[in-house]
């Protein structure tokens, strides 16, 4: 048997030449550079404080550190799905980490896309700019009239006229419009196709007549603004040329679909970091806050029996999400797909109760904006339910698990 | 045996004449006034729809509706605590409700301890206006430096100097300071005395020299104005009129512990009230919203598990909180202080978790401020801190249930 | 104001003269008789303790506590359901409280089914002996087969032959058929009527030819025996006389409905009565354990804050069940079927969580057979399942609530 | 950047050579030879069917899958921990997996001790025959009278007299000392030295006169028998060997911890197969159990959704113990030491939420002993409180986090 079985370590990621290092990386550019500009940050308008942004956008370049996700041959670092996860939760300690690097939703997205299905014009035009950070863009995809848990469900549409789509309709969620140089819009172009065939994702310069950012909702409090915004969008007769078509006439909803496994990656490891973030502030306040003379709060046996579960459920988590980028990187993103709804919906419940305990640690502190906990409470309640609602990932887990035994779920 | 136990109804408070039809005519003042000027104050500043209110004051004022806490002797409606317990459910459904009706925190509570220990001059100087609404109010007693759940850790003095006091002192979460008339401040007098007999509650006028208003404390993504605020505090050698104090020196803590036994049942019924809204707008969406044609969300068995748990919840805290109310009117809040602390911390879980579920129904909706149930569930994730956080309360429980057993609590 | 709503003070059951003094004397039963029964109850079997509890149920008769819920015209105390409700806590705390006043299931609702629609003739011959104690009963229902969630799908027959039922079928879950005189059986007498209008219930003496108990199915580890036990059963061409029927013919599930209302009141009240048992038995283990010389368990933070938090389910979970009982006392079974469904499951679920809680409490201790905590912690583990799983409760419940809002829940 | 960091894929254990193959023989195993015994294990008494036990360890062996955990030079397969860990969770697929190739508690871990520490003599007379499965052993350290979480609290004495050591003591959970050919005893032998130097491990072989084994504990049902039992013992003037003690004299509780290591690697990877056949028994009965004809009960939502959470905090839960066992091997148990208190809570709480949910999904099937469901709801209970409880493991976990930040945790 021994001689069956040789004894091979169990390697992880992280022991590979250079990944480590580069992480580690990650995190004194986020320490160093990010963590002084946080208070500004929660305190006031993103728009106000892109100077700040830009010197450390500009700093993380000369770190070696922009745009990590990006494969070399479009002018960034190549990392892997692994790596990057690591990376993702390094920058997700801070919520300017993804910004700063140029790795932020939606753009990291956008890109992705039009790496894999845009043309060579498409790539000149628009992936370039993205790359290089000269420019920004949203991704306007959810109806205020539909449920987003049925993305099929649509009245958007995008009709041909000669060589131009025009384009009617209401949109929400379209995140970062605000300050967009342009708009991946998903409309019907193909109203009589089977469900999933209908819709095309069509790129809109934001300055095109017609449209409109109605408003920049107001979401948890605050409307936001620039990057940190969604806006509610209005499209009245947009014209644009047929060739902004990403990818095929009706394949809207299979690239969305195609997005949003390595996305979910993405978006998990930002929440592992946050996690992560949010034990480190509860440590420190746990230290530092006195019950009573010579009594720190974290000699409370219900505090430390929190850390306990929050160090247990975000290491799992973490180690869940990390076999799952595993799993896209050897079989792709299809074969991974229970995975990923397994890690959609498990991860953003342990965020959100790992943030909730951080909180209770804080006290009245920890409701105010004078750390990130608050944000992040208010921000990642969406976690729950932007990409998918929790219902929605549990129901294709269930559907995969019963599927060997007859059963079609939902 | 069936001559000893007449079989005699239980009667519940509602079923007293004329309570349900107030509780009613509550409701429907909510339903006609109070939700219209809901979606203007989840978008904009309260100092600005400060017309609306007033117009509203004046409605619950012709109604019949103002301040029905206060006993008839100083201006009001003289409701029982059981009675007002209702109305303060009623109420609790819309953020505005007791605002509109003037038995908002943290003038209620200022009122009460004034028509408690006031003196005749306080009365007529504070009391009279701050009922018939023309003042509002504030209340200084945490400091940022140490942790609310230890209130007897307190920095704030005020030190004797002729007929004066001279306050010198760091405060927070002085709620609702921006625009008060007045504050009662907590600070030192008796710095020698045992722990709980160093503190004076003393009325600060709030143009008094050397108060200061920091800022609004950004909490949960809003600093909010005017009642909707709490400000950080200065206050550097502000001297007033010894004659300020409430009560006797050093009786600063007696009186605070006996403005939480009422106050709490106001908090938790109002979060009784806050969870029935959360169930309406669950339950109208959950049979509006169309997962498919004809197919709405309220057909989905998770979304209908979650209704119930929620109701069972609802219901049951609803009775322990009435039924707390009742033992302090039967026996005083001294002798109900173990169920106060039991109603405390129990319907403010609740509350959270009604909140998260009625989010998870709204999807998208319900993390923008177009519902008031983003509002509150950053607002009232307060609630599990305020007035003693959790722990402190189960603390409190522990210590009644174990005390015959011989076994001191923490 | 005040003169519209005059001071009332609220009434609870137990303010009644004579109720809580009942409640008084069969708390003091339970200590003094039962009690020192349960380690033999809990090591050994139940038909070798008979003479024991012969000897109780002797002394609950000479304390006048026999057969409570029964009214006086047929031999019984005539408590009202909410009078019902406080004695069944106070018998609940042991796991012998209602066998030792004839109180048990299922002879309870046997008895009631009795009293309610059976016959002279029905009552002379099976009623008195079992409200005397002579006999016991079963009720057998549920197959093996089928879903029991879903109670119309069935397959047990019984066909008219002359003046007789010649009844075929299999049964599990007949509990207590161990000894017991017969067995009201559900059977299908009218195959082709709608679905709940199909079956009946038939008096089935145990000695009629064709009954046989197959074996005392092993639950949770024990078969058990005579009335501490559930059975397989088999009834081949079991020919009773139509006479045995109870109610009319196809009037099964409208009975059983009927039985269900005040038998979950019960079942309520008695799992209300194992939590408080369960928060005595933890506060005496976390008072004498010794976790070092000099230090109790019971200076545990947490496990301090579990006792808070099981008094404060177990008191709101108390007073929603009450509230119950007065809504089926004041309007009847039907018209209180949301409350009954919301208590069902709610209660079920607190008596898990303290169980759950108490054992940990206890350690080692805790999963022994030394305490009643074990065995509880085993067999209301059913208390979701039986008479309806939680699943089914909150489903009605959602119906009811959606009902207004036009869905149709389920 | 692409050069530091060539894409190595991340290895897992599965991957190697033989393992996964070695696996897959383990679950065959189980499938075909102990899910056959599993219903008359269920239903009767261990040591009536040793027959067709000894069989099935014949079969094991025949397989080449005994003793998959003890070195090769000392009879076994030579697996390491990482690969054993899989085995286990194969294995703990039925309840008689490790007992049928002989890798079962506390013999695992009494052989693990007498490998590292036990003298040649030893090992000859004690390890040797365990291997080869010709006897069984127990171990005894718990005190009724003392809180096993807190181990140096302990009153068992050895005394030395001559060559001699007099024990006396009274211990409980002395697992599987029913049919023991010798058990270790833990007692005070240095009752003058620092706590943790007390106590020393003695071979007490069981026909030594003054061993009473005074009851099998019946827990949670059932007392057992032969190997399924735990056992109170007296130990009254016992007289071994000074020769027989393990290590040296007052280590006893150094080696008790060293072997808790790798044994909760073996627990918790046990739990994972539990719940992974939880899981295989849901999805069956989910598919074959019908609401109405035609409609499984795998349709429900509900019963979706317990599926895939299950399935998530299973498959995290599964990868942090398999990290936790890599750690172990690679930096040894006590470097490791954090990282198996975080499993062993979490992977209990885990196995205790999955048993639970798969009950309910079998409803009244899933309480009785027809599947092994009730069967581990009992018996694994006791999951969170064995090898140290929830609350220290949490404890222990804080301790290391708040090390750094200068706070003792307890």
């Amino acid at each position: 048997m021994t001689a069956v079985i040789p004894m091979v370590k169990m390697r992880r990621a992280t022991d590979r030449p250079g990944v480590a290092e580069f992480v580690s990386r990650c995190n004194a550019f986020v320490d160093e550079v990010l963590l002084p500009l946080e208070r500004t940050f929660l305190q006031g308008s993103f728009r106000a404080m892109k100077p700040d942004l830009d010197r450390a956008r500009r700093e993380s370049r000369a770190r070696g550190l922009w745009a990590p996700w990006v494969p070399a041959e479009h002018g960034g670092l190549g990392l892997t799905l692994p790596e990057y996860a690591l990376v993702s939760a390094a920058l997700g300690r801070s919520p300017l980490g993804h910004y700063a690097c140029n790795c932020q939703a939606p753009d990291v997205g956008n890109m992705e896309l039009l790496m894999s299905h845009g043309t060579d014009d498409q790539r000149a035009r628009w992936l370039a700019p993205l790359v290089s950070g000269a420019i920004r863009s949203g991704f306007s995809m959810t109806e205020p009239e539909f449920a987003g848990s049925n993305p099929v469900h649509m009245e958007t549409s995008a009709v041909r006229k000669g060589d131009q789509y025009v384009i009617n309709g209401h949109k929400w969620f379209t995140s970062s419009a605000d300050g967009a140089a342009f708009l991946i819009v998903m409309a019907v172009t193909n109203p009589d196709a089977k469900p999933h065939q209908r819709a095309s994702q069509i790129i809109v310069p934001s300055d095109t007549p017609g449209v409109t950012r109605v408003r920049n909702v107001k979401t948890m409090g605050e409307a936001g603004d620039d990057w940190a915004s969604h806006a509610e969008m209005r499209y009245e007769n947009v014209s644009v040329p047929i060739a902004n078509r990403i990818g095929d006439e009706g394949a809207g909803f299979a690239l969305a679909q195609e997005r949003l496994g390595p996305g979910r990656i993405h978006h998990c490891m930002r929440w592992i970091g946050i996690c992560e973030r949010a034990i480190e502030l509860m440590l420190r306040h746990a230290s530092r806050r006195l019950l009573s003379p010579g009594h720190p709060l974290g000699e409370k046996q219900v505090v430390q029996h929190w850390l306990a579960e929050c160090k247990a459920e975000v290491e799992a988590a973490r180690l869940l999400v990390l076999h799952c980028a595993q799993q896209i990187h050897d079989h792709g993103a299809k074969e991974a797909r229970m995975h990923v709804s397994l890690i959609k919906f498990h991860t953003a419940g342990v965020l959100q109760r790992v943030l909730d305990k951080a909180i209770q640690v804080h006290g009245g502190l920890g409701i105010t904006d004078d750390t990130p906990l608050a944000y992040w409470f208010r921000h990642e309640r969406a976690a729950r339910i932007y990409d998918g609602p929790d219902e929605v990932h549990k129901g294709q887990v269930a559907r995969a698990m019963l599927k060997p035994y007859g059963i079609k779920a939902e």
